[in-house]
């Protein structure tokens, strides 16, 4: 109850309400689970895909700028391939250079929710990308570059794109701005929101609704929850809970210091003159095969806003470890945090996952020079592992980029540089950017949607 | 009460205690606030200050660099002047060149807090800063560069630093990165915060503990609280309130959105290749004279951790108006921020204050391009005016760089880029780094330590 005009600051009631949606599995109010693969498939069929490797030579509208070897698109708009230098002062790489995207636009990701018999569910597309594993996978109700909704390309409009610009009809669950791979991308940004609506919305045979438990099982299974529709889940005011091992304040003054300690200098240079890397007709690569690879695509997609177009998309070259370290403590739950330097982080450092890496690139090192916690990952007991699944990164951007998400139960201390926090905690940061990097994201999506017990 | 181990999220005590201590104003445990001025006055006469303009050749350890131009300390530590070339895609000034402060080094601003007869005081420090206009203004406990603290420049050590520095004794109040002015700094950052300790904390002549309420009664002072206390007060989490206008996941979806909306590329450029600005034996300016100057100065402090030093400054050229339009909405009262973009800031925009502007540098143009409410204020009746004081920006950086801090009574409406928010939603904000920028926390803390009634 507030005054005329006013409102409560915080929606009190709404964590138990989406604590219910995770509670629904099964069924929803639209399909049960088991159904979903099949209606997947059946957009798959219902539309003709093709995805090929083409030379850069091939690419329509895109190409390598004279003086700086830039790989970018004749509009100006898009996205486009430079260079990075990065100087930190600490670990074991205090300094690179590396190729990286930037693509300074801010684009919208949003799940619409509706409630039906009285549990929110979240209306969910099967979208094409050209480098999802299979190429379909469940996406956000809205996942669009300001180059799509502003039709740069003079395609389709976005659907339901009127519940997510302003003014909307709906009410704002949650609309936080978050940064993408920092290892890939320069200062890359998009809106992550969840906006709840009572109005009709039309059916469409590639949107269906479900509920977060439904998500929750679905995210237990490899490759069907897209990653745009996995860091707008794990933005979901879901968690909350009084008590920690550090109070919030605690958090926040470690988080504070640690990126205070990294000082980090990002200078973009031109692609041409990034050291230990080398373009040939087909890929542009590091010198000893690490990391990963840019290449051409030609794709066609025939339910896309533009049935046809050529694109460059990275491939990294091995798949990822991405794990959360999870124990009880006085039997509250915790995840062991890590404060991360991403290159292209705006802010230098956020939290991310316990560990995070593609151990492929780690193989000529000395042991010592591992990232932390890998071993205890990889060499896991069955029945310490309370979640593992194969997620690939945003398939408009990324060619089958494969990480392994596991949960796993370990009786560790944090040494400097982890902080033990609660999913409430770490769910209180992901209100606001630059805290919670996607990869954390993506299993703070799995923890709200009850995909993994804790 | 918590399971062994753990504690509670939030202290759910600590607004109150500290509206307790903005309640206790004209005497604290220490002295009377009449007290202050003689106090300061005192550690004037008790050293020897001394501010002298040189030419830049007579600077120490400072010169431009060849090829650059950059104006930088032989060490590489400290500053240094460079130059920005910022492109927006918004506004009456699109692209412009400037002179800018890079510091990349992040500093600790930091209050100690203790109870005195159950009231918290703020140990505040008598510090000389060379740009201040009085020279010595009530500072925070501990003001201190890394370069200090680090002791580059081989300086006595800094006085009460071990309450700051991890692992600490006392309880984090509040400790938080935030932002610094972007119109002239490159993305620096200080961290602001307030530690409470219930240890034994020896006397000093040059710190005095002082309520809230008795820094209010002095913020209402022209040049007496300095800048670095006046952010950090700004932190202080003094305000809560349940209602406001709009809710805290709405004011959190429009300042995304705000962000979104700006696109701003900021590239460092050599300072000898900045257009518009001229340098001579004694001043970096600009050719119209507009905005600031950056000139040279030798400095005597017998009681600073160096006795003797120069250094560059950079000195507006014309006194500031900082002010926040405020009303109340259904009883409720509220303040009118705006997303600003500086070119300095790591996250394109931040929550500044309704009007903040130089209005010396408006002065050539049509009024349509003055700044939006600056006629309101400049014009307002002395009913409307709740604040009115002076304050000048951090000494150890600018010179003599005042501003007129106000806050006004005003019936308006919010245009596109402004918002109303209550003190609770700022506060909340100010938790977290890169919301509310420098000219906002001053009167924030205004708000907080009573110095304004709303």
């Amino acid at each position: 109850m507030t005054a005329a005009g006013l409102q409560l600051r915080e929606d009190s009631g709404l964590a138990a309400r989406l604590a219910r949606s995770a509670a629904v599995t099964g069924e929803g109010a639209c399909l049960r689970t088991e159904e979903v693969a099949g209606w997947l498939r059946a957009r798959v069929l219902a539309n003709r895909y093709r995805v090929g490797e083409i030379p850069f030579a091939a690419l329509e509208g895109w190409s390598f700028q004279r003086d700086s070897g830039d790989l970018s698109h004749r509009s100006g708009r898009f996205f486009r391939v430079a260079g990075l230098h990065v100087r930190t002062e600490q670990g074991h790489f205090p300094e690179w250079q590396q190729p990286i995207i930037d693509q300074p636009e801010i684009g919208i990701l949003g799940f619409l929710v509706k409630e039906f018999d009285g549990v929110p569910h979240f209306l969910t597309q099967a979208k094409m990308e050209p480098g999802n594993p299979h190429l379909v996978q469940l996406a956000p109700t809205v996942q669009a570059t300001r180059s799509n909704y502003t039709r740069v390309h003079q395609g389709a409009p976005v659907r339901f794109l009127e519940h997510f610009r302003q003014p909307r009809a709906g009410t704002v669950v949650t609309d936080v701005l978050q940064s993408e791979h920092g290892a890939w991308f320069l200062r890359k940004a998009n809106q992550n929101v969840i906006v709840e609506t009572t109005a009709e919305v039309p059916p469409h045979e590639d949107f269906r609704w479900l509920t977060l438990g439904q998500l929750g099982e679905l995210l237990r299974q490899d490759n069907v929850v897209n990653m745009d529709a996995r860091t707008v889940l794990g933005c979901a005011p879901v968690h909350s809970g009084s008590t920690a091992l550090h109070s919030d304040a605690q958090v926040r003054s470690w988080f504070g210091r640690e990126r205070s300690r990294h000082q980090v200098r990002t200078d973009l240079i031109p692609l041409a003159r990034v050291k230990g890397w080398r373009r040939d007709a087909h890929a542009i690569e590091h010198e000893h095969g690490r990391y990963f690879r840019v290449k051409a695509y030609a794709v066609e997609a025939s339910n896309r806003e533009v049935p046809a177009w050529t694109q460059p998309l990275l491939e990294p070259v091995g798949q990822g470890v991405v794990a959360f370290l999870t124990r009880r403590l006085s039997g509250v739950p915790h995840l062991l945090a890590r404060a991360r330097v991403e290159g292209g982080f705006a802010t230098t450092v956020e939290l991310g996952p316990t560990v995070q890496c593609i151990p492929a690139n780690y193989r000529h090192l000395p042991p010592g020079e591992r990232p932390a916690f890998l071993d205890i990952v990889q060499s896991a007991e069955p029945g310490q592992v309370r979640y593992a699944a194969v997620h690939s990164e945003e398939g408009g951007r990324f060619r089958h980029a494969e990480s392994r998400y596991l949960v796993i139960d370990a009786e560790v201390d944090a040494p400097p540089g982890f902080f033990w926090v609660t999913p409430g905690q770490l769910t209180a940061l992901a209100q606001h950017p630059h805290y919670v990097n996607v990869s954390a994201r993506t299993l703070l999506a799995v923890v709200n949607s009850a995909g993994v017990r804790l």
